[in-house]
């Protein structure tokens, strides 16, 4: 298919590295992490092997860049002011719209992360990343809880569970040229989550 | 690992056909199905590859026998005179108790559902079934907004999709020895799902 430079090269014109990523990220989606085969990744790329290692140092640091995106941004939304102080439910709502932004915006490498199976250390460690998000979300419907905004019937565990289950579906069937915008889908899940496990319907949201 | 015996074996003692469809199905979830060669499933089943083939003609075979036990429950839920008479609102209830017991009853056949890639013609046949379940619940949803049940502010197919998400997601989590059974785990959804979805919260739900 191509043939092989021996001068470095940054990919083919138009590739920078994290357009090679989207690439390679694209193909682990199709064909499973564990099966994309390095000859895989170069044919998608229109690279030779040796020109790909150029750039990666090997299939696990592409995996780590790539998660990285995902998990990366799911931390800076948990990590914010806006889900660490004040009343659980606003924060719970700031997490939401967070967590579906990423899921919109890095769509491919947060499919990737959820669709792990713990193979190797580099997914294990993800996936381990991956299960704080529930935790902190779960204390967050705890904290809710204790503060009288989740309706007593729902297990703060549960909670979290199927509202995760929600926002995750969303790499599933979004698209960037759909109907909606992130802003309008993020709206669409905390109507959905809020109304589902708030105490009254007359409490002010928005 | 294993001796290869020449007269027809029914599996090993212990095993039936559904049995043996069990370890096949925990590997394809393991490996994923496309690659999951029939060496894998031979010394999982602790046959010989030959032995294997007394019970299966395929792998593909395998792929949909597992398949059907999925969606042919989806099916009967989907077709039960309480999901197909009656208000929508009624018919919805029914419909997600009835996919909640699915995803609980038959976890490892949903999981392989839901992780079908399409590279075949049978992985593709049974997505189209799936996607029949999508379409039968949105316009359930529909139902239902004509009938003044769903949230002015909540599109059929975003109300349908974050659903399934949310109810699918259960394959991920759900454990047998669980602290929640099926029953309850389907109470929960349903009330999340129809606070979040309902008009008002002065109707009763039960």
């Amino acid at each position: 298919m191509t043939t092989t430079t021996e001068a470095p090269r940054r990919g083919r014109p138009g590739y920078d590295r994290d357009g090679m990523l989207a690439v390679i990220v694209a193909a682990f989606n199709d064909h499973g992490y564990d099966a994309t085969s390095l000859g895989i990744i170069a044919q998608r790329l229109g690279l030779s092997k040796s020109a790909v290692y150029h750039h990666f140092s090997s299939k696990e640091e592409m995996l780590e860049l790539a998660l990285e995106k995902a998990l990366g941004a799911l931390e800076q939304v948990f990590d914010s002011p806006q889900a660490t102080e004040g009343p659980a439910d606003l924060r719970i709502r700031h997490v939401l719209r967070g967590a579906v932004r990423v899921a919109c915006e890095q769509q491919p490498y947060l499919t990737l992360l959820l669709r792990l199976r713990g193979n190797t250390d580099a997914q294990r460690h993800a996936m381990e990343r991956r299960r704080a998000f529930d935790q902190r979300l779960r204390r967050l419907f705890e904290l809710a809880r204790d503060e009288g905004a989740l309706r007593e019937d729902m297990d703060p565990g549960v909670a979290e569970r199927l509202t995760f289950g929600l926002v995750n579906s969303l790499v599933e069937w979004y698209r960037p040229d759909g109907p909606m915008t992130p802003d309008e889908l993020a709206k669409a899940v905390v109507a959905f989550v809020r109304s589902g496990l708030r105490v009254s319907e007359s409490r002010d949201y928005r």
